[in-house]
């Protein structure tokens, strides 16, 4: 399960084509991928069959057919044979530390106040966020996630742990006016944010940002001071926006009938720095105000239908050019972390909601799922394609597994047919943290052992609140 | 990839525990599973933690708990580790050999004309059928599926494949007025079929059947002589029915303003022995003469959103006692074979549809992939769930990847989490045709290159028709 990087390195050598081209002068560069089937993801949608991409350092430096390899002298060649290279996916909104409460009282009635809420109270900690987390990123990166944007507590917990595998994420500290394990009220979760922000402020794969929880959780004036502060410190804003029925009266009953992102609109809160998830519940009239605003929307269909809370009109969005991206919302929500499991859904259920069946064309879920979601997250001048100057974060998709053959489309094989199972590879920052299936850069083994070790204590807990566990 | 039977046992023994229980008079049996938690799908839907499933020669002998194991002594135990043992999943309706079509022209408007005929007409071969078949079975080994309902041309050719792999399948042989691959009309169709049946009737894991595609393409005449002959023989007549909008028109004109289900149930030919795929477009009425004549109804719910053509109620036709079972229709329309990724869409489409968070729990979406299956297909006294006397068909899924951590609730974990990756072990009659996610039956490696192979006459039949490959 678990492979030194120098293993790695001579694995990979092993299996590799050495070009003997020093006569002309090639460049020296640390990683190359060539016989590829190239998914850009820029904007000509541009496809490299047998195609090469170069990376140095943290970063792309070359995008092209076969014969770019020519130009090139790499330490470490990947020739995939055919298989899929793409941007690594981006997840735009989940709670990876959930994880230890998944797949507990899923469809019971009043899970949210006789589960989740008495669970948390009891068992939230740096200990249960560090291994929700520690699970939660081993089942994206499996599931080729790349990125992800988070809200929950204790973030500088799951910033070790997105540090330690490798990954790239945006960590919202949640502000919430309730007491929360790491935080009495809004004022605490506020200099909670402070602190964290202060201390991975330079990080190159993490960004520590503000998630107030919602608006309906927040007063105006805390929702106010997180835009600013967040301005001040050029931070990013998370929050669950337009997301239920009972959101949109209590935002009504609060500011004069306006809808929740009117609200936030009037307040000063909807900004180029905000990141929405969910947007079910919005008009004609709130999309041109977050077009407007810059705002990123989250999409999380697969979550949204599971609580039968409808479905955003997403493609709308996308189709009016505003940030958009698919996220998978918490693994009690969702339940995967791994938007490529959703991709199916995301493209069947806008076609029967639409009543199109040419309505969301593989291309567009797969958009949504790279350039639509480092768009959505404020991030599309670094990730999201495989461009020269962007970061390295690739992936490989295995194209000879039974379900992922023949390939006559690579989106539409993408979109209808992979599942988080035929990803094979995983490179961030130009660095390979998975490959073959086999982490790199954590111990597998360790992590689930520990999850599992955990639930002893949900059960218990589950138990001693006067629950069945089911 | 490939290993013997011979290699198998080894691997097993060596990982095996042996009872020494000779002492007690110990049963010899085949195989033993053991440590398992049993989904057994009886109709207490009974689990048993820390299982046991005995199986001797092609049927399960025993299920119980840890001690069970004490009475037999196994040439082979599997101790899976806590891992989910369950019956075989059972896919009620799909075309595998069209397996060389997919991902072309998904989203293509007018593809069945402008693609799919032109190519079939050109391409439709033993060799086609056999080739796409091969792939179609291992993909669907892969993912869960022991049984599965077909419905194409050639189908002697898919029996040959289904027989080498190992697995159990209904083969029915299409009738169509038009002229097709292997037969010029209706009555040559029947006369292939009969052939098959004869020569197929009598094997152990392969149902011959009579396949007329659908109401509408067939005359009165045609599908009253089919349910006279399938009667005759004691077949299944697998058949598309309310399907489309066009469907209902075309025999609303032809039989006084019927419904398909009507017009069958007025010419005698809704019976107990017909399987009925879609089942889209049927009103109460419908719904009660499909439960009278004890038909079974095949329910390709992600197919059938992905053409926008609706959802089915099949929670209603489930909760009102129909034989109706989880399938996923071809290639072209799915994509996928395996039942298991089309779970989750269907515990959360019916929610959404019915816009009621608690409907279609997950349990019921299990029981509809394997009972509710077996009982669709009329073979609910052979499969379907592990019980004593019943054929030992039985899948192991893998409950410690990332994605399946934790599992309080294991109906939960494999509809919102499973896919066809996390699937370990298939047993087939008592046979284990795949391990650890190698097949033992076939050589995987050529069926894919074969495939692979086929798709440049597919990509150059294409182009001679006029079209793009897109
Ligand atoms: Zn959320
Ligand atoms: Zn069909």
């Amino acid at each position: 399960m678990f492979a030194s990087n120098n293993i790695l390195n001579k694995t990979l050598l092993a299996a590799s084509i050495i070009f003997a081209t020093s006569l002309h002068a090639a460049e020296q560069v640390d990683l190359m991928i060539t016989d590829a089937t190239v998914l850009t993801m820029n904007s000509e949608k541009a496809i490299h069959e047998n195609g090469t991409v170069v990376i140095k350092g943290n970063k792309i430096i070359a995008v092209g057919d076969a014969k770019l390899a020519q130009q090139y002298q790499a330490n470490i060649v990947m020739d995939v044979d055919g298989d899929i290279v793409m941007p690594g996916l981006i997840n735009t909104h989940t709670h990876a530390s959930m994880t230890v409460f998944r797949s507990l009282a899923d469809d019971v009635p009043g899970r949210l106040h006789r589960y989740i809420f008495p669970l948390e109270k009891k068992l939230v900690s740096r200990d249960m966020v560090r291994i929700g987390a520690n699970l939660g990123n081993l089942e994206m990166v499996k599931g080729g996630v790349t990125t992800y944007s988070d809200m929950y507590y204790f973030e500088d917990e799951v910033a070790k742990t997105v540090d330690k595998i490798g990954m790239r994420a945006i960590l919202g500290e949640t502000v919430i006016k309730f007491p929360v394990a790491d935080a009495q009220n809004a004022q605490e979760g506020i200099q909670y944010a402070l602190k964290f922000i202060e201390e991975y402020k330079d990080h190159p794969r993490i960004t520590p940002a503000f998630a107030p929880h919602a608006p309906y959780t927040n007063t105006t004036e805390v929702l106010q001071q997180i835009t600013k502060l967040a301005k001040e410190h050029n931070v990013p804003v998370l929050i669950h926006l337009a997301e239920s029925d009972r959101e949109n009266e209590k935002i009504a009953a609060r500011a004069d009938g306006k809808s929740p992102v009117e609200y936030m609109d009037s307040i000063g809160s909807l900004d180029e720095r905000l990141v929405a998830a969910h947007m079910i519940n919005v008009s004609e009239s709130d999309i041109e105000l977050v077009k407007k605003a810059g705002t990123g929307v989250a999409h999380n269909m697969s979550a949204n239908i599971k609580s039968a809370k409808g479905v955003s009109p997403a493609l709308k969005m996308y189709d009016e050019d505003i940030r958009i991206g698919l996220g998978t919302d918490g693994p009690m929500s969702g339940n995967t972390l791994s938007t490529i499991d959703e991709f199916n859904q995301v493209a069947k259920v806008h076609k029967l909601v639409n009543q199109d069946r040419g309505a969301m064309p593989p291309v567009k879920v797969i958009d949504m799922a790279t350039m639509g979601a480092a768009r959505a997250l404020h991030m599309e001048d670094k990730i999201g394609s495989l461009e020269v100057g962007k970061l390295a974060d690739v992936i490989v998709i295995d194209t000879k597994a039974p379900n992922m053959v023949p390939m006559y489309n690579p989106y539409s094989v993408l979109v209808y047919s992979a599942n988080s199972g035929n990803v094979r590879h995983s490179i961030v920052a130009g660095k390979v943290i998975m490959q073959d299936r086999n982490m790199l850069t954590v111990n597998e083994k360790n992590i689930i052992e520990e999850a599992i070790e955990f639930t002893k204590k949900v059960r218990q807990t589950v138990i001693e609140n006067g629950e069945k566990v089911i």
